[in-house]
């Protein structure tokens, strides 16, 4: 009531920051894109970077801001002592040259990206940059990519401590940024020495756990961190479960900012081992802490309830929020005593966070992740009151007293049908300008090339927005039957009423 | 009985430190004054301050020793390249500059603090100080600062042992000793790599957590040590409840002493989403283990029991006690499965505490809190064995075979009545040297500026002693009906007898 | 169904690492052999190492692999400052000097390892190695060494981290290159400081944990570490059991691989203080995470049993598989309230791994360890989809659709009667070239010597692939009766099918 | 029975370490002596200092072996700037400066021992050596001090791994050992930085934990570190009880040596907060671990009881055994759901370790240790196999097969009328030689002065042997009711046969 518009202005600026870059400018959203590891390892050539970069187009992938095509490992073939030790292609896998494979990159429209290590060999045995920093961001502002994940097997020991982790990964980012060619920089140190302390004024993402696995949440003991102690991992692993290492995220969902951001590693969507709601969850997990948006499945195979989910650009749109604000945890309960699943876990929680307002009110937007760890489906509440903690506990947020409507942000899922068609048409069929919009398929989709998701966001584009289910009443609660292993995600918007406009600018 | 003198007194001086203080003579008890960010965050003006200013005198709160006013973060606007890099002050929210700024603060009789980080940037994106020590330094001496508080955002990585992180916070100490200003300097780098160990040399105080929030005890994972491992924290996070934070205290109490102390971070009494009883726990609790006692709540809609909390002389002057010992956590008991409050929680503690003698007695006074964390009000016990442990476990102090006066620290409180009267008075009413005292509003409050806390402890004012509740006998037990998630706080003064008195010097 | 050949050959392929070895072009497979320290500790001499190696050759030991004569601590007796600081050998347990020995050892087609440490001291307080590290990789050269053991007691405060401890063996390790001698390195630091992150590019193995101790699972507090923390050792220890050691590789199988090997400390096989079942336990176990298979007991005083056990060819092929990797654990259940054993433990536990394939199919062998800690023999069981989870998770890897053969490969194990005639044929009855052979006792083992392991199992020797016991069908379980304390080990091998032949190269 | 000598000598002697020490050649055995510090803090004199000194001589302590008197913190003021920034004395406390005390405490036939730190102040804010260490090594080396106590307050930031924190011990080792003099090296660093890693090369013993409480068992939270994970404190604290400290022992009793002891703290026996079964206990456990052994009460108020307890020669014998071994833990069980006492705790644990033979026997001595924290009295047993598990786990240790000599150590404790005698015998009675055996009181004590506890040992002397209170026969079992808090302690001698004789030297 007496409540100071310029109070609560500064409650919820506490922690925002402006539009500028923590470092070179790049990722003020998190990144979208390809990378083949996931799904293909070291079975890598030009002919499956040009095919699946096509197949990015044509299946309207690229329009919804998957731009970059990134090379993982095991494309070199040494280095050239003769020649400043200039790093080989691998001329079997690419018998043209990785220029030239640039080329029909950008030629599409889309961004390349391609893999080194912060150690004497790449985790594929291949020829590491560490002590070639400068030679090899040379040789890859040459070939002319555009994104550098960097790697941290084989680091000779220079780990153990943030100073000297830290240090490593800065030579690198010197280098490309003294190349001059804006090369987005992603640290691929699986979290080890606290990148999300430093990583953000050298590079524009950090990982945070060891290598992803196409699993819901068993343990596997080569990703040994898990429960309320995991944020103390110094032994990152491999094999890490999608509710492992959304778990770590928890502690540090304020590191995420425009520039630099958790990345929780690629996507397993369309692996083939989780079923739909897990990845229906997973994708809805990434997008709303800001994680890098990077597909792992094999596109050429890809089935269509799998493009279904990767095309939702609601859920997108909270990853590319202008904001580029993580949602935090509100809560988690472990009911490990009833109803558990195979692996013996029965978890539920609640995530909210911040989102530009699409109705141009005092109030942001507001996203509302409900997460179903249990056994069986679970009917979940999420109050106001959690939900909106941040911006004051026990219910005294301002927006607590307000009415807000509810969208359901996977009410609008593209049909398989719709999506098997868009798989069925003979690739190459648009081109790199029009893609898909050649033809009739897929009509209607986002385009993001055309409009940012700002753009659209600001312009209230039905195509971001999910569809009303309901409207909360002050001091309400929302209720979601969220299927097993599965999410509900809502973006509220607030109800604006007389008292509460905007009274000032 | 044949205790000689001259044991009991090496028992007690165990720990005692002269009154040199260990680094550069401020800070002889704890700080006390204001700070905008946990209200206002980066929504900070000249008016903001000058008006804080004024209120913090006319509402007599600089009287009662709240004496710097602290300008935290978003103050800034680059450096100017063509004068050595010098910060350059952001005109939109100081008009005026900074040093009029500093005139108005110090004209009132008030000490002005600034905020800067020991990294690239600060918290805020704001510039850091880091690799500008000496320039930032001498700009702060020149404005005419006595107060830094030194962040820790953006470091660069200079983290991970204590070499490497006293190192850094370490530089500008220096720097600002060769300014020859005397300048409070407050390390605010959360706890990390052990503080307290290297902290006392360089700074006169030094976080132990993430920042606090206005809660009392729900978990937030984005500050995850808790319980009896907290001590072990390497991701302090933010958004720690009073309980939280409170229990890592417990670990480390013995490293504060005149000149360095514990920072639990600024209070959040008058926040809001805490009830009375927590805020008066919170402000006891800080109080007890000399933490500095720095307002966080905005003084311009501040509520009249708020004030009452933050007026109460006599706990304050436990945190001003010249012996500048912390109580120190004597017992906690979990009763996690009876009387859990909404977040699952039910633990109860006793602390206790030296102080020194207001009676001229061979033995010390002793502060004594019972907190109760149940969900209901508790009837709780505090034994003589286990308030003075420290003198003799196992009841073998010889204080426990003495009486004592228990005082009620909390039972003079000031009436909402008088603490409404004292806002609703037209603020200026008084001026900077008579303050609220040139109206009758708030008559008869202690006033610090006048007499030290020292001296009126010395003389036996009774705005700092509380009321006598009751005597509790040799080898008896304090007894007392504590609030849910509130506390009971008493003063024991030993009931001087023939066979006891001092009998030499 | 609509799986594609290239997908599954990149899911397999995912951390694979070809043939080259990471460091000197050793151990391409685990190194083996013996070392007197586990035995006799500081009672060495020569007459010990010839008489054992002598033993070696006859009991057809060398012929299974176990090349390398390994002298531990105490050979030596100081320094000799007038000759450039050289290590002096003790004359009294070596009267003929160090080189006779190594002489001896190559005389009988054996290698020559030694023993010293990082540090100022060795473990038994001889001259250690640190600050001399290019004299005595010299005078290890001169003797004509093929094997340093290079431990990390006495090490002057050089560590606490990677770099610390990297930079300390990596000096050992260049001396050791730069004599021009192949001297296969092997770090025994305990797994201090991540050796399995920086040991590979330096060394080609590394110890994992305290010394190993002749014990199946009793907890020693000198071993503090054990459980789903373990991997976070900083205090080593030693006398470590078995199962102790084990469950600490579980978390870092991944970093296994030719040329460089997690070790788990030498085999107490024959030590005396297990029994059979938890003998073959224990041999299964180091040779299926691909450790050295250092053997650890008195030779002298083999007994047959023990003798039968190291001699089991099947069980070391897996070891010395061509594609070094190690199995990993698939789960572990621990059932402690059911039976449980005289230390109060009862976990039962599944791994499994990659090996060559043995019938050039499409799909590799894949080796098969259930591991019983129950008090009692147990009914274990086995599915496909755990056995394969690597190759897809949650069933969807394309070896549970198929048919495997099960092969025991305990099922051929030598009889206690031939291996008692072996230790009973009178030594030095054969000779250095053809050994055992030159009797027809044991007549009919497989011989290393003249076809390596690789060779044996391309040509499917049936020394090497156990005898089939079953048949397990597609998305089938095996099952086995475990011993208490024991193993069941088996070697899967695909059936082939018309539909799953290899269509391409 | 085919068992060979040589085999189990190896296995006696595989941590045995020959003897000459690490260092300097002192502390053969643990140091023992007394420190002003627990009783009387920074209430220090030289009248003191003399009186005490002056006790110990007569009270016959001095010639059971504690020779050392050690002034502690508190005895400095400043230093002198004009003469190579010497340390000065404080002229109040010790009038006639500290050679004088020096020359008096020497001229008693005791070793003088003093304090400083490795850091900026010392704990009690004095000024520390940190920067000084070769002034003040010859400072004290001029004195004349024979032991230097080396702590570790307000070290600057100069800790956080081993590398760093052995550095700055190093210094003033290298100090010490620069002056000439033999000078005692006694770190205390509270085990910080694993100090039984580096201190050996560099000191004669290091503390393992924070400050010692006067307490048996009570959790206090300025000592943090307990229960199975202890070993990993990076914070020691102060306070910590004494099951707290000998729980840490435990995982590092192999790094005890001659001339290098893990240091437990100072004795609290005496000291008042602890009945006659707890410092019974304490004494014991201090000594089997071999743990410098320092008077910490004050020796002018002793009570018989305590003097009694500390005059044990039986058991100090333990402590100063020519072998240098400390005795290990065998097992532990906690039954904190029956007869817990007042802090919720009951465990009993049963520790044994390796004596010198006192028989000439082919096998040593042994020493047993039963703690028993529960409640009550309890009855505990002893397994041959538990105890000689180091000589061969589950049984198969030879001394299992034996019977054993049973000898209680504290069966002939001296009586407290005898002890009161001594205490009441006028000081100064006896003199500097022949101490309190110029009366008749006390007489047919031990005199170590005379006869070293290693020749008392081979000699048979029956005041270092205890009675014999029964025979264990071979596979048998010791059993023994154990005070509430309290131990009982015997050393085992192999009982010889025929069979068993020495048949080599």
């Amino acid at each position: 009531m007496a409540f100071k518009k310029s109070n609560f202005a500064a409650a919820t600026a506490l922690f925002a920051i402006g539009a500028k870059a923590v470092n070179n400018g790049l990722a003020l959203t998190p990144q979208m894109g390809w990378d083949n590891w996931n799904a293909l390892g070291c079975d890598v050539s030009e002919d499956l970077l040009v095919e699946t970069a096509d197949l990015i187009v044509n299946y309207g992938l690229k329009d919804l801001g998957y731009k970059y095509v990134i090379l993982d490992d095991c494309w070199s073939a040494g280095r050239n002592a003769s020649n400043n030790n200039t790093l080989i292609v691998d001329t079997e896998k690419f018998p043209r040259g990785m220029k030239a494979v640039a080329d029909d990159i950008h030629d599409l429209g889309l961004l390349f990206g391609m893999y080194s290590d912060a150690g004497r060999y790449t985790c594929g045995m291949y020829e590491g940059s560490l002590g070639y920093e400068t030679e090899d961001a040379n040789f890859f502002a040459d070939v002319g990519i555009d994104y550098l994940k960097y790697d941290n097997c084989y680091n000779e020991g220079y780990a153990g401590n943030q100073q000297i982790s830290s240090a490593r990964y800065r030579t690198m980012g010197n280098a490309l940024n003294a190349t001059g060619r804006p090369i987005l920089y992603s640290l691929c140190n699986w979290g080890e020495d606290y990148p999300w302390n430093w990583g953000s004024t050298i590079a524009n993402s950090w990982r945070i756990s060891g290598d992803i696995f196409d699993n819901w949440d068993e343990y596997d003991a080569r990703c040994p961190c898990e429960g309320p102690d995991a944020w103390n991992c110094e032994l990152p692993g491999f094999h890490c479960s999608v509710t492992n290492i959304f778990s770590k995220v928890a502690f540090i969902v304020s590191k995420a900012q425009p520039g630099s951001w958790n990345d929780l590693d690629m996507l397993e969507v369309g692996r083939g081992a989780m079923n739909d709601a897990e990845y229906v969850a997973h994708f809805s997990m990434w997008s709303a802490v800001k994680s890098p948006l990077i597909m792992g499945n094999d596109i050429r195979i890809i089935k269509p309830q799998d493009l279904s989910i990767l095309s939702n650009a609601a859920v997108i749109a909270v990853n590319q929020d202008p904001l580029g604000q993580s949602a935090a945890r509100r809560w988690l309960y472990q009911t490990n005593t009833t109803d558990v699943d195979e692996n013996g876990k029965a978890e539920i929680q609640m995530w909210s966070g911040n989102l530009k307002s699409t109705i141009s009110a005092d109030y942001n937007d507001y996203v509302v992740l409900l997460v179903n760890g249990n056994n069986n489906a679970t009917v979940m509440n999420a109050t106001l009151e959690d939900i909106f903690v941040d911006s004051g506990p026990k219910g005294t947020a301002p927006q607590v007293q307000m009415s807000w409507e509810v969208r359901d942000l996977w009410a609008d899922r593209m049909s398989n049908e719709t999506a098997a068609a868009i798989i069925n048409t003979p690739t190459k069929s648009g081109n790199a300008t029009t893609g898909y919009n050649a033809t009739t398929i897929g009509q209607g989709r986002y385009n993001a090339t055309t409009t940012s998701y700002a753009d659209g966001l600001m312009a209230n584009s039905s195509l971001l927005l999910g569809s009303v289910v309901t409207t909360v009443q002050p001091s309400g609660t929302i209720i979601a039957n969220v299927d097993r292993h599965g999410v509900a995600m809502f973006r509220l918007r607030a109800i604006p009423t007389a008292v509460r406009k905007r009274d000032e600018l």
